[in-house]
């Protein structure tokens, strides 16, 4: 027997439910395409061998989320992928893994965020240090909804997080990116954060144009050292930093590269 | 719109499915009775604190509990406590909280693990530290998937689990308690692991009798001092561990005591 708020309800509990047991994917829509949809996909498979979750075939899927991108309206559309029915404790034993789908309207983002760059505040929050987890887009994200819950102050766009260690890894939603001289250096995240899929986009894009893109350890002080930082999602592209606390920074050439290609995706 | 599995289904998702963003409780029943629920809710109550969740009221759970632990041939009841509704972020703005109710029979144990006690092995999943999270027993569980996953074995009934610092901090399912000279001594909880109802119970009942009980860091070498190891959670009471790896204990005397409460309450 199950309920819900009291109520009488059918079927078992599905395992992303009782332990947050799969994966996510948050993927944007123009003009009712799935952008950076290989990528989605690709990563979701990743996160699957990953977690030893049999995934559908990434057709099936695909044709799910084409149809989803249908949906008058719709602005994004949000996939998740769960070990699948549970109810018997932790081992992953379960039958056949469930997707979830979404369609969204897009969230209403002012274009000066785009256009002029985003405040930004720095979360206390720290992410725990998860060698085995890190990089994938799992539904264990409760550290994220503890440090989104620190502001409600509508004029700032994201918090940034570090690690427990204090190494700069992520904001709540987005990937990082500071400009250091001429190079562009974007956290390391093979032991906490999201290898999101703009991020990995962008970083290619930077490469193949022959910038010099490193990944690796950051201390936020070095922020205090960037000509530009800015912040990527597969929803929002790319938004400057404009301030941080006491450090301000122009929207520079980096983000603005960033959204050529964004927009041309 | 909403999908599930390819299905069009109704409703938004919730965001203990998004997230992870809840809690939860595994409560027995015996003869009908749910044991040890003033612990449970009190758990679950200082939980929704931690994470802001607003509960419903205490006597509406206990009393949609009771409702559950008559279900004929129910041996547990599962509640779950969620933020409640979501899909626009990790912003924890949502309105009221959803609980999830399941009745389920109790799993089938070797009487053995109980009387003789059980075998366990070290895993190699470790847990992170986090802080703000540890003790709660919350919705975030990939990493005891990843080490429940670890084995197949249905002779080895539980696994325990370090942190990434190599401390010993729990089974997957399970409290650790050890017995070293005169003294019980089990792992402290303020940076991974969850404070189990049974741990707590049993805590004060040996307080209680005037024996001394210490939380505490642990390194898993302290095992091989050990004159008795036992795991103790809310369905299963509490199992010797007879061997692990290399070492092995008697079923002894704090266990024992330990059997006894629990087959009172």
């Amino acid at each position: 027997m199950r309920w819900l708020d009291g109520i009488a309800v059918a079927g078992p509990l599905d395992r992303g439910l009782e332990f947050g047991d799969g994966l996510f994917e948050t993927i944007a829509l123009l003009d009712g395409r799935a952008r950076l949809l290989e990528r989605h996909l690709a990563r979701l498979a990743a996160g699957a061998r990953r977690l030893s979750i049999t995934p559908p075939p990434a057709s099936i899927v695909a044709a799910e989320v084409a149809r989803a991108a249908a949906t008058p309206g719709a602005g994004l559309v949000k996939l998740i992928l769960t070990r699948g029915d549970g109810g018997l404790g932790y081992a992953p034993a379960a039958g056949e893994a469930h997707r979830h789908l979404l369609a969204l309207p897009a969230r209403p983002r002012p274009p000066a965020w785009g256009e002029e760059g985003v405040l930004a505040r720095l979360c206390t929050t720290r992410l725990a240090e998860q060698p085995l987890l890190a990089g994938l887009k799992h539904l264990n994200r409760l550290e994220q909804v503890l440090a989104r819950g620190e502001w409600t102050d509508p004029a700032i766009a994201e918090g940034l997080m570090l690690d427990v260690q204090g190494r700069l890894i992520c904001g709540t939603m987005t990937n990082v990116f500071m400009v250091l001289g001429e190079e562009l250096v974007t956290p390391a995240l093979n032991r906490a954060g999201v290898r999101g899929v703009m991020r990995g986009a962008l970083i290619e894009a930077f490469r193949a144009e022959g910038v010099r893109v490193t990944e690796r350890d950051v201390d936020p002080a070095e922020l205090a050292l960037a000509r530009e930082v800015f912040l990527t999602n597969a929803l929002i592209g790319a938004w400057p930093v404009r301030a941080l606390a006491a450090l301000a920074w122009p929207a520079g050439p980096f983000a603005r590269r960033a959204q050529a290609w964004v927009g041309a995706w």
